[in-house]
């Protein structure tokens, strides 16, 4: 059985739990508290040398990090990922984006402001990243205006990443009232088949 | 012919250049000086809405953005992107490593020190990004002193992503004495059919 090494607040192991549910494959969840440097043991930098969670270890025992790399590799072959080639492109670009131009910024708010409570230690911080995070969230916006889904009209793996942490973007204290389109797609996001809540394990 | 929208100074520009060349692709050049801006004018933004080169134009005028993903649609069926799924996965891991691990701190210090001149109005920025980036580099030190390359003992889109700041990396002030494997991996790297530097286009 696939062995999912997760924290459950993170919304990069959320995506991977929630394709896993979609695609109704069993896997045992192991719980690694990034709080408490869980994920910098010696034994656990043996799985994933760069120390962070997810880490997707496989039936044969092969290790593989990175979330949005994660969800390819489980979507390969299955309909949450296009079979043409420029529209698997396409999804990687969404992933990219996520990774670079979103997640360091909304994310991060949210980890600080929700998960550890510490809004006002990290005061500035914060504020650096209202900006860019915004900024990923009116190029989300001005996609949905005119597309459903982000890749192919279809729901895909670009959409299981961009929705990890953009419905909890309020969290972070990101206001999502502003973004009309966004708010509809998180709906269609939510009524997907086999769809799992954040919480959910 | 394909088109690439492209900044000569930037990695992830030479990316695709490198790629490009070692698969004997032709493609037409396009500079987009992203110091004056031109990568965010209102007719740059319809072909990549977060503003930011490199972007692929295909034969048929599609528009595709984000480094990673363009090397990966370049490589798929070729020698530099492995037929095995999950030694794909593992090029994506490393991918993903790259820019969300490396290239915010190693590409963005030598961007202020080497090509603005700025370190010191950068200063305290700069000081910032020195232990993520060291911490990244030895990741990549690790892996390689058991690997000649980054995926399956060949060289791939890995090599090629990660090759682009790292082997400029002293540019952003980072000590690359300190990591002989890299060093030797960047020889490696730069002994293949068909290499071009960064300044070449």
């Amino acid at each position: 059985m696939l062995k999912l090494y997760s924290f459950l607040p993170s919304g990069n192991c959320y995506k991977i739990r929630l394709l896993l549910t979609q695609l109704s494959i069993p896997f045992e969840r192991v719980e690694v508290n990034i709080i408490n440097g869980e994920s910098r043991t010696p034994e656990f930098l043996t799985k994933n040398p760069n120390g962070r969670i997810p880490v997707l270890e496989t039936e044969s025992g092969q290790f593989l990090a990175e979330s949005n790399a994660i969800i390819f590799y489980l979507s390969e072959g299955t309909q949450f990922l296009p079979q043409d080639r420029f529209l698997r492109a396409q999804v990687l670009q969404w992933l990219f984006f996520e990774q670079y131009s979103h997640e360091p910024f909304i994310a991060t708010s949210r980890f600080w402001i929700s998960y550890l409570g510490k809004a006002e230690e990290y005061k500035d911080a914060i504020e650096q990243k209202r900006a860019p995070g915004y900024a990923a969230l009116t190029v989300m916006e001005d996609h949905l205006q005119q597309h459903r889904f982000f890749v192919g009209e279809q729901y895909t793996i670009a959409d299981i990443g961009l929705f990890a942490y953009t419905h909890v973007a309020h969290e972070g204290n990101f206001d999502l009232t502003r973004f009309p389109a966004i708010q509809a797609w998180i709906k269609r996001v939510e009524s997907q088949p086999l769809h799992i809540t954040i919480e959910q394990t």
